[in-house]
């Protein structure tokens, strides 16, 4: 039987060489190699050097590994964060990094919009010290546009900008120049399995860090930056990491860059646009996302009537899986995640697919 | 060429039948499926069902999957001390725990030996609220023994117990009874890539955690306890988890399940016996540490005068990668796993050429 087309917003369809470079790694011991020898110093270089190369990466931004995303929330907070942060929240996952604030004891605030809905304003309170803003909310399909990064930029210009990234680089045009930090988990657009999450940040985040920390105004063991940081410098990290996906990575990451970021962009572009447009056509589906403006790129939702489990289950049995909704949208949509592992082929399978309905 | 034969202590040796349940896994897109399905919380379940197994592990022990052991020191500490953990250091990773309850703001104690020596006093301060031992201390090579823990706890019985297993289990036996929680790493006697820790903890650590919960004093976002035996219950983690590491332990787990934990017990006892014999019997290796009682069956560490550099590099070239020493010991020091992955086979062909220096 053939293998199905994952088509959920993350984990995800591995990357079309996945196999490949996975069966490279077994023939070149690298799931036995130690984390201080010269072999992993050597496979750390290169996956920062892919990643630098395909984001088109500032000189004065430094690339950390952990865990995942999920790890990325709290450290952000705990290191550079003394009082409060701001969050923009319409969705499950840019709600989660604001209750993490919370659970910190920190007196952040955010601006609440309806899942999926646009911000009624940009305003962040004066004294606000980071500010999170999430490019690709996973949970509904909302992309935070360019447009409203830059403004919100140059609105602030002192204050820290995080941009969550998960499940959007290198598949959406990402400004460095607009932001302090991102991050991203690999089981989104690299199509990796789970297990490794990457925090990009530059030095003025770093130097923020530094002020805090001379004043022990920061949190954590291993995960503080300067731990971090100093083994960064060494190509190593403070614990022993998921080393067989950080070789992954890299061998995904140059496969990318051959390619072209411009052309992964496009491509999404391409597929997103067939995939919006079967959506609207059909008297069935409704994009979740009003304005198209808004729409995301890289996690396409739609709200389905009553034939959402209908839907997910003709098409599983035809060997496609989609995302069902998240949290309250459990059994309402429909999530399709069109990220660089999914081919011109296989969106335009499913949108002929959806179109039968 | 064939591959190298790795002795490192973790990452080393991957168990024999690793690529094929990696294959497999690929052939069932393990690196796809969503976190939140039901074909995940099965994986979980059979993970968590052969660790049980494994350990003959009491029922009222949870089972909890995080990214490494690092990370469960921090989250020991952060979820169950409020004023003081009383530590046994005498090694770089028993040190390292103890230095995370400084980095917490913590007045932890801590009962220092020389590396590799024994404790000159079991002694406990009155109000320690958690006792931290090390059952191999893999730095150098040093196992606390099961009377020392036996004594341990019979003096507190009503101080949370916490051994650090990371190297150990299940190749060395580990009486549940004894204590309150143990902790270890997939890297080491599982023969996996690293990038998963797996916490055991008991009703007795989580009715603790709850009191202190309940005034407040846990720090922590998505790795508080409280929040991770509730997706636990749900055969789930907070975050995504490393979904394909947590299949592969599983299917490890169940090949040692049926070779037997006793059999894996005292194959261990057997390697270790000739590797420390042929140590022994060489004028120029000498087992670190001296007391037969307290030398590790697992990380075998011999001081080696000024052959070091060369005994690695010859081996290495005949296809063994052996350990260097860790730390301060790293120019002296050869470090040899003898992980459930090692053969012994490979052992007794490893101390051959080590009887030929």
């Amino acid at each position: 039987m053939p293998k199905k087309i994952y088509f959920t917003p993350g984990p995800s369809q591995l990357h079309y060489s996945f196999e490949f470079h996975l069966k490279k790694a077994m023939d070149e011991s690298i799931g036995s190699i130690s984390h201080r020898s010269n072999a992993f110093k050597k496979i750390y270089q290169e996956t920062e050097a892919a990643l630098r190369a395909l984001f088109s990466l500032p000189d004065d931004f430094h690339v950390l590994f952990l865990s995942s995303a999920t790890d990325i929330w709290e450290r952000i907070l705990q290191n550079l964060v003394v009082d409060a942060s701001h969050h923009f929240v319409n969705g499950a996952f840019s709600q989660r990094f604001y209750d993490f604030s919370q659970l910190l004891g920190l007196n952040s605030t955010q601006t609440v919009a309806s899942p999926g809905e646009e911000f009624a304003s940009l305003d962040v309170p004066a004294d606000t010290e980071l500010i999170a803003v999430t490019q690709n909310e996973t949970s509904t399909g909302y992309g935070f546009s360019r447009d409203n990064l830059k403004a919100l930029r140059s609105a602030h210009p002192d204050t820290l900008v995080a941009v969550d990234a998960v499940s959007s680089i290198p598949a959406v045009p990402l400004d460095f120049g607009d932001l302090d930090m991102t991050y991203f988990s690999v089981q989104k657009c690299f199509g990796l399995p789970a297990g490794l999450g990457v925090w990009i940040l530059n030095e003025r985040a770093i130097t923020k860090y530094h002020q805090l920390a001379s004043k022990q105004q920061v949190s954590g063991t291993y995960r503080s930056l300067g731990t971090m940081l100093k083994q960064a410098e060494k190509h190593q990290t403070p614990e022993t990491p998921n080393v067989l996906f950080i070789y992954l990575l890299g061998k995904v990451a140059t496969e990318m860059l051959q390619k072209g970021t411009k052309s992964i962009i496009n491509d999404t572009i391409y597929k997103s646009s067939i995939l919006y447009q079967t959506l609207e056509n059909h008297p069935k589906f409704t994009p979740f996302v009003s304005d198209p403006a808004n729409r995301s790129k890289t996690v396409i939702v739609a709200e389905c009537e009553d034939i959402q489990s209908q839907v997910l289950s003709d098409l599983e049995k035809k060997g496609l899986v989609l995302g069902k909704g998240y949290g309250a949208f459990k059994e309402k949509h429909i999530r399709i995640a069109n990220f660089p592992a999914h081919s011109k082929e296989q969106i335009e399978m499913l949108c002929d697919l959806l179109e039968k309905y």
